[in-house]
């Protein structure tokens, strides 16, 4: 366990009480499954591979490690306005394996880096226990962490937080966007707001354009405070992905997926789209949150910027063969996803086209 | 390919030239083997475990995946006095890889994280072929990256960089120091200097109390500049440990390993020393780089403090057989290292005893 000798070391420096060690300890313990090896020293962390040979074995015969890092971006600075560091961990964490389910593959553990100007044992438990909660859900195992006291490169309150988690994929199994063809349905998945893309963008307009506190309610965010509406948590899709691929292991039915970060769904679906095809996308098919409709107004930000900058309600996208876009959508409806039909893959040139 | 594409996505906006973008894909492709997958779309990096069966599998039947994350601390600062980023390449990839050489595992690949005030593609390129060079030696291929451009959170020209190395070892073969007995040598390899420890210390006594300019020659360093001496890149050991623990896969030489980071010898050999055995070095085995002295001399300092803050000259520790110390220093001595015999284990409480 680096993460937690690393802190308990850290503790020692700076008279951390026990309450908060034993805080991050079980965090820590609550994300860690029959395959992390529990070694004193803390050099490293250990995760097997072949933990349970009849089962592991029977899954992956050529197995491909699939790897992430991301940071979250300026939604730190939130955190930091609202004092409410607990929620950043899903940011965090959703960053990196949503990207990895892109490919096929499925989480195993996840490390991460915290740097700060100061280090409070409060705040790192309070950090800690948001990271590990959301690999809980993502279901990989906390397995290390590197807490950096750097006092001359960050301001008093400021901090920078990095990710990077591993996961496996069947080689067989890899989904790399080539079987994307026309006629294919191009299905979305809800975000559950800004996720953590565009923050320089929203941060300016909140808090420079409109000067609000961070706590001011907004009518038309039904009520809700702009700092806790920004801070909203990534959603990660881990699960629903994961068994609907565990559904399909025969038959090729997805073909494409991407995550919807920076550069939204203009800038990321195109990643997975043969040179020959575009995706033809109905705006119409689904509606935005309110956060995006008042950041727009607000501005004002053109569509395309908008399109560009923000994931305007979708976080996720799946590129499926037309024959099973109505499974695979009522099987991710099923697991807790809000689905939306948002258009076609047509003949084109490799690009995105919303209407 | 991650870092590739990100920062080809960042050049887009900073209208980089091709020559960079260029240089790092160069630079990133010298340490793909050929188990790295290239994917298009760049959503995550791709490692074959399995990538030529009959070898692979005769080595790991069981195979444990090894993690580790860490930073450089406020070694950053320095390189940004001198403007030098291309060494902090060979910290940031050692500060991870001999972390896990620890536990008896072989690098597999590296993901680094970077964020910056301002994102510059020339100087992205240096950093990324420092890293690169230094995955090189350390035989691990360097899969992805991000580069976070985060100009509310750093300072101008401030940066701060994070690393995440993967490695394998089979299970049976891990070593957690549970083999140490009273009796053993302990072997310690020269480091090249501060490594990436100790620098708020050693930043304090050179460019605060001494006021020295980071160009200035010190005649007790040889002539060599301050800056330069300090910014020395950490020593990775993985070829000649890696070499080292192949030659012994049957017998079991090495008891203990240890990386000698923040906490010295006395805050890092009792990691994996039994609670009822002491390590007792002897001062008098080696001479630590005149750098020590330097730093001493001028706080001063206390020799706990030293021992406690810095390496003192040893950056890897080795608890080993005491029939085969010989054997073992000699190997080390022909892969390259500079070897001392520190002292031995004696039965006592855990501890490190320098006398």
């Amino acid at each position: 366990m680096t993460e937690f000798l690393t802190y308990a070391k850290s503790g020692v420096d700076i008279d951390a009480n026990d309450e908060m060690v034993d805080k991050i300890q079980s965090a820590i313990q609550s994300t860690l499954g029959p395959r992390v090896i529990n070694l004193p020293g803390g050099f490293a962390g250990l995760f097997r591979l072949d933990y349970d040979e009849k089962i592991f074995k029977k899954n992956y015969k050529n197995p491909v490690l699939v790897s992430c890092t991301d940071g979250v971006g300026s939604k730190v600075l939130v955190a930091r306005q609202l004092k409410k560091y607990n929620s950043l961990g899903f940011d965090l964490v959703a960053m990196n394996v949503n990207d990895m389910l892109v490919i096929g593959a499925e989480p195993l553990f996840f490390l991460d880096y915290l740097a700060v100007n100061k280090l409070s044992p409060a705040w790192v438990a309070d950090v800690v226990e948001g990271i590990a909660a959301a690999c809980r859900v993502a279901d990989c195992a906390l397995i290390g962490g590197e807490t950096a006291e750097m006092p001359d490169v960050y301001k008093k309150d400021d901090f920078d937080m990095a990710g990077f988690a591993v996961g496996v994929v069947e080689r067989s199994r890899i989904i790399n966007g080539s079987k994307v063809e026309a006629g294919d349905v191009v299905l979305g998945l809800a975000s559950s707001g800004l996720h953590s893309n565009g923050f320089s963008l929203a941060r300016n307009i909140c808090f420079k354009h409109l000067n609000l506190k961070p706590e001011q309610k907004i009518p038309a965010l039904e009520g809700e405070s702009i700092g806790a509406e920004l801070l909203t948590p990534t959603r990660i899709y881990v699960r629903s992905i994961v068994k609907l691929l565990g559904h399909y292991k025969v038959k090729q039915v997805v073909h494409g997926m991407a995550h919807i970060t920076g550069g939204g769904l203009v800038g990321n679906v195109p990643r997975i789209l043969p040179a020959n095809c575009d995706a033809v996308i109905n705006k119409s098919a689904w509606q935005p949150q309110p956060i995006f409709d008042f950041l727009q107004k607000s501005g004002p930000v053109e569509d395309a910027e908008m399109f560009r900058v923000f994931n305007m309600g979708i976080g996720f996208v799946l590129v499926v063969a037309p024959d099973f876009a109505d499974s695979v959508a009522a099987q991710l409806t099923r697991t807790g996803e809000t689905v939306y039909k948002l258009g076609t893959v047509k003949r084109g040139s490799g690009k995105v086209i919303i209407k």
